[in-house]
């Protein structure tokens, strides 16, 4: 049902961002204000955000729903001249905010008919309002995150002798399904040895063997909502001293920026935090991406913590502290966390431990 | 490596389109141009084709790649400033034709920036082309489309008492790869029952009983090419004369539409094949998707056979052929092949019975 609440923060937005109507395109935007998932394919929704009236749904034929969600239907054919029809709800008069994704052949149609005065990108004002959660979705990251935690426990208990990193990952869902998540929040990362000095490595067929690095980058969708952690263990072996610097160093850029959390903290002094204390370490250039992304009901939620992003931390936000250390064809490590900015500090929301462990 | 044919056909149809130029955004077009994926997430990515010029790619630093493709590369960060890079290589005298999939964050700043004389969606150039498969990709279509085949007398037999659509969906996956195929072309549709009376059905865990029809529509993929194919079974008992009749019908359309199918004949009038003989038999309003759609790379490639689609099949052309009957919370029965359109005549890819099968 459509949330009046976060309809009427987007439409301020909105308004400061110079428009007063908005077609809403993309699919994760209209279940966050409507609850409704619709998945159109290469087919056009849109959902039209008017000041003061109600939200008018476009939607194929083909996705009919009954179901009351607070917003008026107009449905479509793959026949419908799609401009004809939008022409009679848009203000030919003012401007029109258009969603980031709205695909070109959409959008293309709409400038050459004029069905508006003006066409802005205006996909801030919902993601901006998507970057403060409220409380009933901090209930969800919380436990999607709590689930992450308790499953960590069980993919670490499926490391053995002679293990592949698909078949650890093939098993993964099944342990996330009986702890009550839903689905993958993204395909799980496990990475063996050398592998985890990839930060973007799919499991393969790598077997593992003693002395390995063993990274799980992992994370599930509970009621909708994503949880993401990143735990790196050791195979067997006591990590050399050179591993263990490498380890520490991670681990105290992932404690540092977090410590430092709370609202009205500039995005990039975080990233700036955890990259100096890598960087005076020694393993500046092997530290390849940026500190952390937003997440919600997706994985990668608008906004990120870089050194681009001057934006100020908000209580509400939920981001990833996610520092790694990629020593190319050695050594991987990260470590990573899902934080809560709260009203005057923050929390954790992962709690596995972060210290040295030898898998056995 | 780029194709110099496949380009050369593509730069063909934009110049009749009113382009000399376009910036191509799909990962899907520009690995079918290049022979590389390219997966850019949220980031910007163009392969920009110029009449006579060698193509350039604009992709983000994060996607480095060593390997020589044919094309000039252009690495951007997410702090490059996009619009001032590509009016480095745009002509801005010409129009430049925009690929259908490219997102309106970008679209609106070259827009505003006056990138070019005039902007409009040329996707249609390369859609056209890859609607005509060559030698390779028809060899590689064949093999999909047998994997597909062997791997249906496997699905078949998962089915026992007591078994749930999702334990066998669960399976179909292994069996795909011994079979060698890479991936899913979609997630399959394992359909039990009354479920199989929804065209979208998920599997879930309904468990199969006696009398069921089991509905299989599923595809893998072979060298990135996908295939797709429906068969409906019963379960334990032959299906009463209704039920008989209505498989009847459904296996008469999709025979009927596959018989007529040589170069030349308006696409529209396959799907009429098919309709009025459903209708005629009294189900017409239980047909309610289109007959086929084009299939290659995606599984939904561009085009499809439906009652809006007035082109003309030509040779080398791949779609589905897949009437179905829906009886709500009765029966569902769907039967489709894949169908290549050769120089005289056409080809089916698939060879998995149509006859009535009860699965004992």
């Amino acid at each position: 049902m459509l949330s009046k609440t976060r309809l009427a923060n987007v439409m301020d937005q909105l308004h400061s961002n110079g428009a007063e109507q908005m077609l809403v395109t993309d699919p994760v935007a209209i279940f966050y204000l409507t609850g409704k998932w619709i998945h159109p394919g290469e087919r056009f929704l849109s959902l039209l955000l008017k000041q003061g009236q109600k939200p008018v749904l476009f939607l194929n034929e083909l996705f009919r729903f009954e179901e009351e969600i607070g917003v008026d239907k107009v449905y479509i054919t793959d026949t419908t001249d799609l401009v004809a029809v939008l022409k009679q709800y848009v203000n030919p008069d003012g401007v029109l905010g258009i969603d980031k994704q709205m695909a070109a052949r959409f959008l293309l149609q709409m400038i050459d008919a004029k069905i508006a005065a003006g066409f802005i990108n205006s996909s801030i004002a919902i993601d901006h309002v998507r970057s403060i959660k409220d409380e009933t979705e901090i209930e969800l990251m919380r436990h999607s995150s709590l689930i992450n935690d308790q499953a960590m426990v069980q993919f670490k208990a499926l490391i053995h002798e002679g293990v592949y990193e698909d078949e650890v990952a093939a098993q993964c869902m099944g342990i996330y399904k009986a702890l009550g998540a839903e689905a993958y929040s993204f395909d799980p990362i496990v990475a063996f040895g050398a592998n985890s000095a990839d930060p973007h490595h799919m499991p393969d067929h790598t077997q593992l063997k003693e002395g390995d690095t063993v990274l799980f980058d992992v994370g599930c969708r509970y009621h909708d909502y994503c949880s993401d952690m990143t735990r790196t263990f050791f195979y067997k072996k006591a990590p050399a001293a050179e591993h263990r610097n490498v380890y520490e160093l991670v681990k105290q850029a992932n404690q540092s920026a977090e410590d430092m959390l709370k609202p009205g903290i500039e995005l990039c002094k975080v990233d700036a935090m955890a990259r100096d204390i890598i960087t005076d370490g020694g393993y500046g250039k092997d530290f390849t991406h940026r500190l952390g992304h937003f997440i919600g009901i997706e994985d990668h939620d608008f906004g990120d913590v870089s050194a681009a992003n001057h934006n100020l931390t908000a209580a509400g936000n939920i981001f990833s502290i996610e520092p790694g250390i990629y020593s190319t064809k050695q050594i991987g490590v990260r470590l990573e966390d899902l934080v809560l900015i709260t009203a005057d500090g923050h929390e954790v929301l992962n709690h596995y431990s972060k210290e040295i462990e030898v898998i056995e």
